[in-house]
């Protein structure tokens, strides 16, 4: 039978890719609803193509437009953080792709949860945040949490078949971004033109400051201490400039398993989907061994790139403060984006936010949106120059 | 409980580095037996630190020479080829470690398989020659036959949890030995003495040329069809001199799992002596991705080096085709290693072989054993200059 998808960013970077995996498997898989943030016209594209049953843009600003296109289609329409809700719990659609962009992707990813949704996890500012209240809601209703992280789903080909006790520590892979190498002098004169260029992956603004900035990884740190059960101590990353093997896995016994893999993020997506199936055939081109270069590994220049640093005092802090870290770089990268501050001062901004912020348990939701908008509003107020209370 | 050995070959590379491992695991590795063949000095000092139950001498002419060893310690002692299948049948082992050289393991591999014990197999020489029976036999009886080289080691790691529909392909890693990147011409002159000095691995003489040769990898590769049931155009074999990956598996999706580890034969020791468990901890040095330097992979040179284009003919004829490349180049090993042939006439010795021998169903091991003997025989009179029949 077919799974039916409620795919919720789907004119992202991801979203896209989701589609054209679905585009190569229309026997297997069906597009239930399409949830999209500013990109209209291609959502009223991507629903002409997919006719999915609901439509849903995240701003009720983009109503009128949509509701004679809603009409055609037969399709039924929602907007707003309800309609986020409603793409999430869909009745009928079994796999929710949780793609929005930063934490604006929470709350329609634990109403999935809520309703024991599979859920194809994109957005890892989720699982940052809120990871124990997800993983607690995801035991209690059985949902299922699968990684579409290229790195995360590559840590779950290596775990395959393997027990916890076997595990001696995880390793994420960087290609360590368009600066790696840089000193913090040349960091400080970077445009947003040249931090958007990343040299191995083709991704939405955020998550292409995040791969500069190593931010990236340390979110993807916290999701792996989390998705995987592991303590930060045993979770390692290091840089591997070609991006082709995304994550490795070290045994008790010293042996190693490794995922290789052309850097194409159709390939995480269409896992997730069909998780645990493996579905082929591989997408163009497949990596060739014996064509692909040499293959390099090299340690993180902590001292100039501390975001890996900051996540695991995040980690350690715990309760609120990963949600005050993820939260505090999306503020960040917005101002960077906009102009208004070096590409350095992300880290300052984060190192600030996390030294002043008061740190509770992750109880609820609401405590832990709460302290994304204190993370945010410091950041705000520390980037236009006005003197904190 | 602690697991019960027998070790046939002991005073063999692998022999040794399994004790080894032993030494580390006291607890859970108990030595049973011991059996050796021509260097009754190393066994003699087996014996007095480990104290098996049985000893086990190759030669019948070591037998008085052993006698009062056995005595002192209470030790059954048998000889020949009727003590080595005692020692693989020896009631209360529970794991037969085979690690004879070449062709001789064959018939002692098959009794323990028969009695249903669990092989770790070195002696690949074994499955090539009679896998059809053993593989019939290890069905009818129980008996797990799990491999110790490296690379199968390696790919059975790769292949943990997965099901055989989601399998593309099969690559096994080869170094490269130490004549990669020679013509043929270069290759004429060669000596046994650099043919030995192999670049990654420390090993026996007979290995050690099978890896110049590359009749290891074509060994290997049978090897892998057999034990994991793949047709031979899926089992590809790719040159990475640094060692560091010993095997890969390419999935139908296009991902890949590649198996990284320190070219230390103790691993893929340890790892089948504790299936399906993994024993720690790493053996020194383990392996530092980040200081490890490049990874690199490049096609091997078929046309210079013909061993694996053979070993595939061999398969495909079938029967006793690879009985007869086995076991031809055993024969024409040794007369390189005594100085009677140049290096590149070992492969024109195994397609004379191939080309000339009468092929039928392995049926059974006097089949198998007689067509080795064929083999042998055609070598020693094409290097005596014999005219043969």
């Amino acid at each position: 039978m077919a799974r039916r998808l409620s795919i919720l960013g789907s004119t992202g970077s991801v979203g896209r890719s989701t589609l054209d995996v679905v585009a190569g498997h229309v026997d297997r898989l069906v597009v239930a609803a399409l949830a999209a943030g500013r990109n209209i016209p291609l959502l009223e594209a991507q629903a002409r193509r997919w006719r999915p049953e609901l439509i849903v843009a995240a701003r009720d600003a983009d109503r009128s437009r949509l509701e004679p296109l809603a009409a055609e289609l037969g399709a039924a329409l929602a907007c707003g953080d309800e309609g986020l809700v409603a793409a999430a719990t869909l009745p009928g659609a079994d796999t929710v792709v949780s793609a929005l962009p930063g934490g604006a992707g929470m709350v329609p990813t634990m109403a999935a949860v809520e309703q024991g949704r599979r859920v194809a996890l994109a957005n890892k500012e989720s699982l940052v945040m809120a990871g124990e209240l997800l993983l607690a809601a995801a035991r209690r209703t059985g949902a299922e949490i699968i990684p579409l992280d290229s790195e995360h789903s590559a840590l779950e080909q290596c775990l395959r078949g393997r027990r916890p006790e076997e595990v001696r520590r995880l390793v994420l892979t960087a290609s360590g971004g368009p600066f790696r190498g840089f000193h913090r002098r040349q960091l400080e004169q970077v445009t947003p033109g040249e931090a958007l260029a990343h040299p191995t992956w083709a991704m939405g603004p955020k998550i292409s400051i995040d791969s500069a900035t190593l931010v990236n990884k340390g979110l993807e740190l916290i999701e792996a201490c989390r998705l995987f059960d592991m303590p930060p101590e045993r979770v390692e990353v290091v840089v591997h400039p070609q991006s082709l093997v995304h994550a490795l896995v070290t045994f008790v016994d010293g042996a190693s398993l490794a995922q290789f893999a052309p850097p194409d993020m159709k390939l995480p997506i269409r896992r997730a989907l069909s998780f645990p199936e493996t579905w082929g055939p591989p997408f163009d081109p497949p990596l060739d061994l014996q064509r692909c270069g040499p293959i390099t590994f090299e340690p993180v220049d902590h001292g100039t790139f501390p975001s890996i640093t900051l996540a695991r005092q995040a980690l350690a802090a715990g309760g609120t403060a990963p949600a005050a870290y993820s939260a505090a770089n999306e503020a960040a990268v917005a101002a960077f984006l906009e102009g208004r501050i070096a590409f350095p001062r992300i880290w300052g901004l984060i190192t600030a936010v996390l030294e002043r912020q008061n740190i509770v348990p992750a109880d609820s939701l609401e405590v832990v949106q709460a302290a994304a908008d204190e993370a945010r509003r410091r950041v705000a107020a520390l980037t236009e120059g006005v003197a904190e209370r």
